[in-house]
């Protein structure tokens, strides 16, 4: 068993962790998200969770040999460039991906997680990993993190799971990074009718409308009652979550 | 009320249909289907779902004015060329929907619906959506005709649903296209380990192996005992959800 | 001998069918054809001529074997977006044929005859097939359907063939689909000067000028005299046309 | 009346010839003209002819103002890279004339005549034209230079012009560049059967076969009765066809 | 005078900043650096020398308010690629930078400073920044760290600065993260002929050959005696040299 | 030792001369040079230092077999749109570079050198040639001819070489194409503060400002004193400069 960051290792540590390794690469955003959350909000927590996720594998016997990449700090957030996102293109971010990717399958890697922050990034994510296995001898995975559960304890509120600036990623933002949450979070008029892309019309139909995001002023719910303590407990079971992800996949492909 | 089919309107009907009507854009794919069903089978499905959701909408009081495009009867089936399929590239699929889309907001519509028959066709279709209606004045709603449902009688199987030629399509294609069957469908042997991309090793995990479908036969489940009967329910559950879903959109976007 | 459509057949018959066969893709438009014709028009026309055809060759003895792809509604009509065309782009028309080819070639065909029903197509699918055929061991054929002929009895007025909207079109609608002519069909004021696109200033000279399909008004001649016999006797000099440029193809190409 | 190089004006020259003058952009190719031909036929051909053509309207009154362009000196010329060509892809080659044309239109002309020497840039020249005249206010022609004739005396031989390195542009080179022309040209033999791309099997229809241009040796036709003499003739006539057909556009669109 | 890192920041407080602020972007590579520097060598040293050049503005009186984005921790490293490197096309590197910078813009930012840690990123970091300032009213700056410098003490070797793996590189990770470097680093045998895209055969060419970084085995020069004491002195003074361009920068275009 | 142009040369002599020679690729520009100078100085001067350049190998013994190119007329400009310059954009230059330097080894070609006369084309010349010899069994160099200097006899002023329309370029255009330049050429007033591309305000920073060019009327220095005898020794030192680079780069590559 072993974790390593892969800035940290020469290259013939890569090549060689490649060979029987697990690749793990997390992706975020730099995005609005409402007045009381940082931009940096999806990227710090895909990397809290992963970060607690190796911290779970590396007190386990046998788990497996892990290489983690840097975060990729941009994502694709369109929706949010009225309110100073620093967004990538569809084509771009899925051109980083697939070279990433590719990259690693040149070095030998042969199985690789992505482990996603920002629902923006999602069908982008699927498209690359879908490509990358049709064109390379490879398994990938992918997963956007508040989707992975342990399901021990149910701490959480699936019905604003994760939602925008909301309740969950505020409540998991004051536990993962408490200095950057702007206190106290202000209540959330109610907007009528809510966002289309939150509450579509009819069970299956995805919508999108011209300025809806503007017109909601950039969250999907109410945060002023977020809660550290049971952001904790939700972050805990995210990372406990991803760790038996990893291993199920470890199993699975090796 | 009424229903028209773009080609058969003159420019200036169409410009007038797009003031205050709803464009229907289907959308399918030609890919195989194992050793029973057609290369047709997607297309052919939305098709049949999509006309008899206006077959139901036409028998309604103050239905919403719809203008339903011809089929796109090539979808994104990388994965299936190396079993004939005829396929688009992700960039090319995602091309095609956004001229169409912007076609469209040019000639003034301000409001479509994509319905789709193939799973492949996802996330191009979404992403499309998403940067349709950021660059125009629209809105515009997508989805996947198994995915809506009336939900008034269940005949369905959920675990096998939508599959892949399996006994949900088989069951679809035996009421709506029986000739095109080829019968008796033979019973398929069980494959293990089922396929990643169909049977995740953790819940909400995305996996996708190399060589995988080739692997599994090109089928995700037995379709032997595909049922016409039941089929015959599954669709008209699916098109008369369409329907609501479509009167929905019209309600909440008027 | 047999005839098919790709989208009935399951993929290993289209393997098969690729073998020796020779695929038949129809490309079209939606585009308007002034106050008279439908937007389909190309469409529907390149299919009656393709549908004709087939049902000639079928009555024959010894024709080839030929696997017909389901058509392409959409086509490249840049010059008509400012009348409610839905229009593909250059890049992205060229590419959906490229890798309509390509994933013939990969199920097997080497041979394929692409038949056009839009004028502003007709580059694209040159460049198209062109490169095919230096990137794959394959032949290919390209035609737009006007140009061909059985030539035995000429019952057209060439000055105007195909031209837009106009005599000859109209005609052909009117023996193929007079459901869908809306007639009277209104005399057509002449146009001083007539459209640089349709009558350079010196033989050989292509002109293109800024605004001249607004200008004269979307049509390129008369269609008030269009006649519906005349154009069955046209449509069928076509389609025996198309019936016997495929024999003469399987010929030089067996 | 006057004539002038584009490369030799300074910019503010260029714009005031912009603001009534016509630019001429000669393109060409670098590519095989089998064993007597150079490379540089296409280019020295069309530069040779738009030179007379500017000869003779310099010697009349009341001609146009031009501007002459340097020639672009690469083509579209995939099919002989298997002979050493210098090739442009079809998609580069039209990206350099739309943004030759662009920056065209943004020094302020508003007319541009294309004049070609290679039958490879046929398709790619005509999309970039029509896409130019959609975008912007001018008004463009496009030509290959064999198809221009000034129809006073005929001294060609149609069924071989222009051809690719025959008895038409070795008659022209004879009399244009004799010095690069290798003497005597040897006979050529007769190929059986004549290539598909210059003698289709039925009228109206393009075939593409792969291999064609190496299987008949990179020329259509004997040139060994290439003559100088009528060479000089056909020369002459295209560039008086040249020069009446910019005099006709510049009436045309004055 | 102010600091901020641009994910730390609520989006109206970015909206802010950049209305006379200056925006810093760090871009750096993950490749191989010879046996015994990690792969995130250049990541690491530009974050050390944005950082400390921060560090000393921060002690500065009316030092310009600075937004420092995350750091690009994925560079332009083709020809590593047989080594390990992670590495973007020049394409999609340069997309990812123009995008990021036109979000900037968009978010009301009107000054950014590039900071650039890997060689391969040069030129595409050029092209960015100078197409960036062509289309959006802003004043970018551009500059790889090694290349400013204090100059009050110079204790480098100009003839090994930067290389690649060698004396200076090393010398700098000794000083910002000793931790990395694998010591003792051993002596490199010298290479004959030493690489021609570090020692081309003539002063202004610019030489590559197929295979050289290979041959070389991926490093420039001997970095057995680098020193850590130099090394701190060298990235003190490059910190020093990127603080005082950023005030001169902020002179010239407050 | 032979000299030739490509496109002089059969094809079979184009292969021949590429097993053992050097081809030379010269790319300009037409753009703007100021009030005094041609739109096409930087392709007239590329030209010039290259044709001196092949007289002085011609004049030598076994001097390398050398094949050159016609030059490509056009250049990366988009900084001088704004007076009436004919310009690539970045990606469109690379691509035409990337398709004839593969042109080139599709024919058996293995050293090439791009002698570049734009400062604006420099990074793309560059990303070009380097990917070029990482996908290709090729060695190739790349230069901007005043950079090259045979150093025997300094005659310049480094402080303004080579600028832009200033006094290196006008010197050098009085002494290849005197009658090409408007003399007298007028003073040129000082620009306050001079532009920040061609003075940053830090030895290291690119700086580059929106309008720039506009704001210092196209030039960067005085070219009043220009001077033709000085511009004969300066245009005479690159040309021995480029001949010695050529064969050293020979010697180095044989």
């Amino acid at each position: 068993m072993s974790q390593s960051r892969l800035s940290a290792l020469t290259w013939r540590e890569v090549r060689r962790a490649g060979e029987r390794g697990i690749a793990l690469l997390p992706i975020g955003s730099q995005e609005q998200h409402a007045g009381h959350l940082p931009m940096g909000t999806d990227t710090l927590l895909v990397e809290a969770v992963v970060d607690r996720a190796l911290d779970v594998l590396g007190r386990e016997d046998s788990a497996p040999e892990l290489v983690r990449l840097p975060v990729l700090p941009f994502g694709h957030s369109p929706h949010h460039l009225f309110a100073a996102a620093v967004s990538l293109s569809a084509a771009t971010l899925g051109a980083v991906l697939e070279e990433v990717l590719d990259s690693l399958a040149a070095s030998g890697h042969r199985r690789v997680v992505v482990v996603n922050g920002h629902g923006g990034n999602d069908e982008v994510m699927r498209l690359a990993v879908k490509r990358f296995a049709l064109r390379s001898p490879v398994t990938v995975a992918a997963c956007s993190y508040w989707t992975l559960t342990a399901g021990e304890e149910e701490a959480g509120r699936p019905e604003v799971t994760p939602g925008h600036a909301g309740w969950f990623e505020t409540s998991l933002m004051l536990a993962a990074h408490p200095e950057l949450v702007r206190t106290p979070v202000p209540a959330r008029a109610s907007v009528e009718p809510p966002p289309l892309f939150d509450n579509p019309p009819y069970a299956g139909l995805t919508v999108e409308r011209h300025g809806e995001w503007e017109r909601v002023d950039g969250s999907t719910d109410d945060a002023s009652d977020a809660d550290a303590a049971r952001g904790a407990r939700l972050l805990d079971d995210r990372a406990r979550g991803l760790a038996r992800a990893i291993r199920a996949f470890d199993t699975a492909t090796r």
